[in-house]
């Protein structure tokens, strides 16, 4: 086979749309996909200042990469967790990305600010929900208090297959009637989009392959085997033989999203009294879990 | 391990509820579950007569053993559809099991009435569609001909979880709506019901086995590999990790069925002016599908 494109020698065969790209048009390929990405869904204006999470994998990498490229006002944040030799690669990793990409990161320390890392913490909820916890609010806050007005995060096609089956599974309408590429700004909370939405796993790692990203792809030591990771390999055999299955079931998806919405009461939020986020209770569950007594300060000097 | 009741040998052990079974102990307790299933939806009155359509395979055998032995006035139709030695050693296999079971078995010839098996019939759409049609057709009318005011089907829980997880994945919310044990009477056509719901295949297997039932388990040979296979075996794989994923699925999706029904129209039903069953243009599918001039008979004589 050779390049649809141009007939040089093929770099990849995409499934869906099936076809065969040399290096060059896989990557005019994939930016474009990205491009689109954030047109269809009206993602990210020029003027935007653009804060992206990133742990050291592939997906924050690429999304960075090409937000970068395409011109965007793009910083990244990394959260050092704490967690022993996992945290330290995956910080090594992050910064060689970000200075080969060429964009500004900066870097929270849970534990220096806390006290507290991910091991420290103490809690009857397992470690990978108090961990989301305190990934999402870090960079909410930090958005908020360095004046980002959109946060991107690396949610590639394969992750929101698997999340949404894993809900419909459960029959979690709540989370049903919320998920999707773009979650609206609310009160202080930024915008939240994913630029990679419509983009599968394989199509992510080959691209950071041929950009030359070194990517830090080590499971986090208390990860338990997800769910979510065996419907992700159940997907991609049907999609073996089913191509498209993925992107028709995600597109659907956000076709019947409202048959969900009807469900969901719109709790008001309150505002945390120790750290003025918004919050379900009176103490946000992140103040809560890590027990502060006063406001953490993401503020960047000078 | 021993059986949970007696402490006698075990014959299977059921995975949800988990609970190691003796032969005698899972007779009963298989048996009350299709009771409970049949209360529990309201399926069958002691007076309702009642129609069992069966091809030969576990599921129709075993809901026929187990109706007739709790009581109730069932009697059986086979469709000779004309596919060759299957459907010659299908009927072979439903005269062993009616007679076993003592049931009265009525038989259909679809070719010698119509003219037309299903490898003869004419049309662009695939085989195992117009078959599903002709079955559901002759069944319905059979019961219509005959005073039957209940059909039941041998659908169990794994066709179910399989069938919602495909309409899902389409997002087909107009099948997602109307899926369910029990299809209510509408018009001329009978109540339809579901008495092996909440049942595994494993069970009924295991139960058709006990009970001493031969079945016929050879695939149609018109039959392609059905997307629903696929999901059942997606489904299974998952259940050994997280036995009870099917039932908490297929009871999770009755409880969310109105999320759907919002969506549909009702469309009013026509009566075919060749046959005069329900039918949703001017002459029914059967009747387009056969060409049919006239109405066929399905009366029982004498
Ligand atoms: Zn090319
Ligand atoms: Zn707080
Ligand atoms: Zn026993
Ligand atoms: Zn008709």
């Amino acid at each position: 086979m050779k390049c649809k494109i141009c007939k040089g020698e093929v770099y990849i065969t995409i499934k869906y749309p099936k076809m065969a790209l040399c290096k060059e048009h896989f990557i005019e390929y994939f930016e474009k996909r990205v491009k689109k990405t954030i047109k269809k869904y009206e993602m990210i204006k020029p003027e935007d200042k653009v804060l992206i999470a990133i742990s050291g994998g592939k997906d924050g990498a690429v999304v960075t990469y090409v937000l970068k490229k395409l011109g965007y006002n793009v910083e990244c944040l990394h959260i050092n967790l704490g967690i022993g030799e996992f945290s330290k690669k995956s910080l090594e990793c992050v910064k060689k990305q970000t200075s080969y990409i060429g964009v500004r990161c900066h870097i929270v320390d849970l534990k220096e600010l806390t006290g507290k890392g991910i091991p420290e913490v103490k809690s009857r909820k397992p470690k990978c929900s108090i961990c989301g916890t305190a990934k999402r609010y870090i960079v909410s806050k930090f958005a908020c208090d360095n004046g980002f007005n959109v946060i991107v995060t690396g949610h590639n096609l394969d992750d929101e297959a698997s999340f949404i089956l894993n809900n419909v599974m459960n029959w979690s309408t709540g989370y049903l009637a919320r998920q999707g590429p773009i979650l609206p700004q609310k009160g202080k909370l930024p915008k939240k989009v994913k630029p990679l939405y419509e983009l599968t796993e394989e199509e992510i790692s080959s691209y950071a392959e041929v950009v030359g990203l070194e990517v830090f792809s080590e499971k986090c030591p208390f990860a338990k085997k997800a769910i979510t990771l065996e419907y992700k390999e159940m997907l991609n055999k049907i999609e073996e033989t089913r191509p498209g299955t993925k992107y028709r079931f995600v597109i659907g998806y956000l076709k019947n999203r409202h048959l969900f919405e009807k469900e969901i009461e719109d709790i008001p939020l309150m505002e945390c009294k120790i750290c003025g986020m918004p919050s379900s209770g009176e103490v946000c569950s992140f103040c809560r879990t890590w027990e502060l007594k006063e406001e953490i300060d993401l503020k960047v000097k000078g």
